[in-house]
């Protein structure tokens, strides 16, 4: 960053990730009936796009803002879209994975019963399969159909204007960025506070996190399954990547590998919580066999276990290092 | 132990373990209507005639075999018959406090809602609030039902010839024990090496268990809600308190509470395995509904959840400090 303005850099941030965008926009286009080439296309945009979204919310001051938060938010749009139809494949191969390992429990149960007068755990099983593969049929149709009117949305959203209009700006940004004169003064000075604060906001939403009790295994408040901290989690989750992004705008070889592992386990969290929420919401389903509800409900507490050791790994990653420090490459004035 | 015989110190134990089984026996018969004493006593006579039961088994080649072997017998099932009753309210205790904690969850989840097409948490809160207050219901009906059958078994066994033919032959080991001429060698020479046998018994079925996996929180393997693994842990339990029963007798002032620690857990765990069995069989309850089955889903996987919790438990206490080893008391040759 030596004698680099912080116009300079971030210009040349943005200007990598919307040539990054603009590739993927022309492979995405070119792909056919490729749906791997698609997928892959789709998410290196999405990546493009909230990279590009997250330098302008927290460099803002240093942009012409109006444009900036235009762009953002039409780039959330897109994101958004986008990830509708990537999130439903995620999620129903997480669904039938979690039946698949909770159901594979055969083979002899004889020597398991215990003393007195258990009910046999072998009848358990049984009445897990038998739901289990009913589970597994309801929810493949429900999240199926959810995906293609997602896929449909997606492609719509992709041949319209407003989406154009989004291409166009972002092929603005692969040549001039539309920055402020504050974006004249020396990198570090500019550039380092604002991802401090981003930082500093990140550090902050985790201290509300109750991860003093997420850090003990298996602890009995934990086992509440509780969805109402959910709300919180999703938002630390949403400014690690934005930290993240930061660094990768302040100290681009030297980003702190902690907060990708963070980051993981928050997707991981967050990816859980909803998987956990569509096979509740498929128990409401009307005229479902007991059965099937029953192999819901465990499926439900078993993604709701995870979103608990999601949490787990969380702490013990934070708790290990926290909010990240500049390194030398931003120092170096 | 200094200067006494094996016998002497055998003798010694079964005496008061006997005495202690008559006299909870006593107040068992003058209870009459209060239910909380009755269950002191018959808990304290379950624990005499386990302790009984266990240092026969344990120092058996020191005892008269035969009448050794008929008398467990007869303690194992005079034990196991009053185990049922008290297995039952525990039940429901335990299956009870899991649905009011599982449905703890009230108030404003407004913002855990994740962004995605995420079908709404709340929604998924009131499933489980409906069909919790049902399974409450059934498995009240079911536990108290199977509770009051054992409440009678026990009664009819109390009151009959065979359980009185025990308390005489407890009233015997009162006074004497029926031992062999093995008997009479040095305390330290005798009962080390079989209470050793006992602690090596243990230690190698622990091997066997998958301790490394149990270890580590929240790993994967454990959420299959593996019951075919509950067999070992069965057998580990019931070693791991003839292990500390035979502490008792050698080593009575330097008992190691690990293995009190490790017994507990082993005890949390063969009374989640066995609720989460009971729920199970609930489900399998004809022309239920639904959002019933759906609960007692939720419900049988957070037992077997806690199923995990005191494996990993106990494999942290065993870790800590393996077999017991003999204390000063019982060196003193």
């Amino acid at each position: 960053m030596a004698g680099r303005t912080a116009g300079d850099v971030l210009a040349g941030y943005l200007h990598h990730q919307a040539t990054d965008f603009l590739r993927s926009l022309r492979s995405h286009g070119e792909s056919g009936p490729d749906a791997d080439s698609t997928r892959e296309s789709a998410r290196h945009l999405r990546s493009a796009a909230r990279r590009i979204g997250g330098a302008l919310h927290t460099f803002r001051p240093l942009t012409d803002e109006k444009w900036a938060d235009h762009l953002r938010g039409e780039l959330a749009w897109l994101s958004g879209t986008l990830a509708r139809e990537h999130a439903g494949t995620a999620r129903l191969d997480r669904l039938l994975g979690a039946l698949q390992r909770l159901t594979a429990q055969t083979g002899a149960s004889a020597a398991s019963a215990a003393s007195r007068d258990t009910p046999d755990p072998d009848a358990a099983e049984a009445l897990l399969s038998a739901g289990a593969a009913r589970a597994g049929a309801l929810l493949e149709r429900q999240i199926t159909l959810a995906r293609t009117r997602a896929h449909s949305a997606a492609l719509q959203a992709l041949g319209s204007s407003r989406f154009h209009a989004v291409a166009d700006a972002v092929a603005v940004l692969a040549s001039e960025a539309p920055l402020a004169t504050t974006a004249d003064r020396p990198a570090a000075d500019a550039l380092l506070p604002l991802a401090e604060q981003a930082h500093r906001r990140l550090a902050d939403a985790v201290a509300a996190l109750p991860l003093a009790r997420a850090g003990q295994a298996y602890h009995a408040e934990a086992r509440t399954a509780d969805s109402r901290q959910d709300g919180p989690w999703h938002q630390v989750r949403l400014l690690a990547r934005l930290s993240r992004y930061a660094q990768e705008v302040t100290d681009p070889d030297d980003t702190d590998p902690r907060l990708a592992e963070a980051g993981r386990a928050l997707e991981r969290h967050r990816d859980a919580a909803e998987a956990a929420a569509a096979a509740a919401a498929a128990a409401r389903t009307p005229r479902i066999a007991p059965a099937t509800a029953y192999a819901l409900g465990v499926l439900h507490a078993d993604q709701r276990h995870e979103v608990e050791a999601a949490r787990y790994v969380f702490g013990r990653v934070w708790l290990s290092a926290p909010v990240p420090e500049p390194g030398p490459a931003v120092r170096k004035g």
